[in-house]
């Protein structure tokens, strides 16, 4: 994995403008004129599959709704209002049956007043923006959302944190009308795992509209890299199952050896904690397709409590976006605690760290996912009393391919198992 | 990108064995068997491309060249000994004609000594595993082999350092014989970035030995993912040169607007510090197609100093291996400081922060790379004096495809502009 990135997030420098006429001055207004005329555009008029333009024209009916709305009040002279969930640990809660951290019913109202007219343009500004997106079929990073707003005149953003914050309110906002943040063309600055195994995933030239049929059996030892939003892919499979795994050496393993073609499944390769287009791909495909997902991790209160949790139920600090982003019927295949001493890894174990005891011991008093079901408190309990983690490689322990060849035949004879 | 994982590294346990009988013991069993059998092949049997088969033939001379001198030596009852470069700071140089940092002249040697009994079969019995690898044609990560090694009684590894430093120890002694530590089959726990453009990689089957050809330009919206090790690729292309993006965002914006069809170019996304595997990948690419690399990142100490010097001329701490691993020929179309200015992005700048002046100053103090360039040197003191830095995604204050349709054309048109 690349190394991350870290620098200051500091505010723009309103510079002033420079004397020298700039290169590009004349095609920039140009462009400007030519932009003009795409928000004209009343309809999608780019050619796009059924199921894309069926999502499309609900997203923008719902942007335009909620600019009728505002239009409506203030037509009537009273202060037009936007309305979206509290964002907050306090208005989010565990349903087993449904499977997810849910965002409960505390709403909060912006209205139009003198100390919130900035955030209101911003928010109004932000619609106009992506109904174009829609419109024109492209899409935007909030970086290149943030940057345009740089011609907003007195409603452009001072810094990124300040349009990070109504995008985030945005997303909150629509998820009521089921709409995602990705549907409205934000998309993240991050891509979407490695895919490989028995499926074809259906694309569309984003220019011409023409169909790609893109068959992830034929990457060798590569992979489908799943692009940073996948709210347009269609899906053709007839595998029985998803594998979605922790490390990417054991993905390569599993792939250069075509595991997926001896157990006719599809592999995914998280990389760690499954990014939002990961894990949306994952709900997507797996639904579309009607199979089961099975999560292959460390046996570590990290592997478990923080990339599992994770893929299964999303996190509880964006519990607005949970309902299209988790995988409420993912099941957990392992390494399990119990797994150590059935395959005879003992000799491949670590010590848990003193951080991985304080994790586990938090998810048992304080994570309402592992304090609704038996079988994993009793898997944490266990892994504390045995004080020791292992690595989805300790399997190695046995031959490289032992995991091919006896651990995933072994467990797969037995799903009933997995933990929920 | 995933969240990184931070886990303690602590010893492994020596755990008594079990007393119930694990599930898997007979198929292990057989299992080794089956590993003592391909242990005695002499030959590569599998079917591989000519290239791969005349590279592992080299591996293997080498591996076994180096075990025979070493057993000569015992039969002369004389101490057998192990020679490999010093891999220290002191012992590194950079020589702009050959374009990248590299390790000197110094030597360490490893005598057969009662202090050094354990790392010495320690080495033989890594340099073992990989003769089987590659005679098998398998590979393993670093953890593969750490595992593997608790099978090898006294010489077993202790804990993961002690196998990373062992690793490290060989890869240094056979970049000697100018023999990668993945041509040995160790391979990185990380994949090689995403690949979109005119470009067809040829792959084969590992089993097989069937011949995989990879269309680059069939992805739609995705693209293709670089395995962990890229030794055995072949490559197709007639594209005009490589662009290496820094993030996934611009990446995924000329992806889905196919920019590599308009300007006959193969798109490589690095997500930050390129990898050992995107860095072979783009090396190997463009020796092999005869095209140049020209890097595209963030106009900032960290997209300078971190990403493109990485990519062109390595690093001081891995010298050794500078020499497989960098694109000396790769030099830097923008942003530059001087781009802020000629494309108008003024209103679009952050100012340095603290930590961006440090690294801009030790930059032009203490790097040999930049010291080597005074067009370097007069690109950071600018960056210095103006105060500010610049994303590649301010670029869409302009428009978001102005990156397209104006920032590229204009640059592309005056290479020899590029910096060093």
């Amino acid at each position: 994995m690349a190394t991350k990135k870290k620098k200051s997030k500091t505010k723009a420098k309103a510079a002033p403008k420079p004397k020298a006429k700039p290169k590009a001055t004349k095609k920039i207004q140009k462009k400007k004129a030519v932009k003009k005329k795409t928000v004209k555009k009343k309809t999608i008029t780019k050619s796009r599959g059924t199921d894309q333009k069926k999502q499309d024209d609900n997203t923008v009916k719902t942007i335009e709704n909620t600019a009728k709305r505002i239009h409506a009040k203030i037509k009537k002279l009273t202060a037009p209002e936007l309305k979206m969930p509290v964002r907050s640990l306090r208005n989010v809660s565990y349903d087993k049956r449904k499977g997810f951290f849910e965002i409960g019913k505390n709403m909060k109202t912006r209205s139009l007043s003198v100390n919130t007219v900035k955030t209101f343009a911003q928010t109004l500004k932000m619609m106009s923006l992506s109904r174009e997106l829609v419109l024109s079929n492209d899409f935007a990073t909030k970086r290149d959302a943030y940057y345009q707003s740089k011609n907003w005149g007195q409603a452009r953003f001072k810094d990124q944190p300040e349009s990070d914050t109504v995008m985030d309110d945005m997303e909150a906002m629509f998820s009521i009308d089921g709409v995602t943040r990705e549907q409205l063309r934000f998309v993240p600055d991050q891509h979407g795992g490695a895919v490989a195994g028995a499926l074809k995933v259906i694309d569309r030239d984003i220019e011409s509209g023409e169909r790609i049929e893109i068959d992830c059996t034929k990457f060798g030892s590569g992979a489908y890299s799943v692009p940073s939003w996948v709210e347009h892919l269609e899906f053709k499979t007839k595998a029985k199952f998803i594998m979605c795994i922790e490390t990417q050496g054991m993905f390569q393993r599993l792939q250069s050896h075509k595991y997926w073609s001896k157990a006719n499944c599809i592999l995914v390769s998280m990389g760690g904690v499954p990014t939002r287009a990961c894990r949306r791909f994952v709900r997507r495909l797996s639904e579309s397709a009607k199979i089961p997902v099975y999560a292959f991790t460390d046996c570590d209160p990290y592997g478990i409590g923080n990339i599992y949790r994770t893929l299964k139920v999303g996190s509880g600090n964006a519990a607005h976006i949970n309902q299209f982003f988790c995988v409420p019927h993912a099941t957990y295949m392992g390494l399990m605690p119990q797994d150590i001493k059935d395959f005879g890894l003992e000799n491949a174990t670590h010590p848990l760290g003193d951080q991985d005891v304080k994790r586990a011991k938090d998810a048992l008093k304080n994570d309402p996912f592992f304090q609704a079901y038996a079988p994993w408190r009793k898997a944490i309990q266990m892994m504390i009393k045995t004080g020791v983690r292992a690595e989805q490689q300790a399997l190695s322990l046995h031959g490289l391919n032992f995991v091919m060849e006896e651990y995933l035949p072994v467990k797969l004879k037995n799903t009933k198992k997995f933990l929920p």
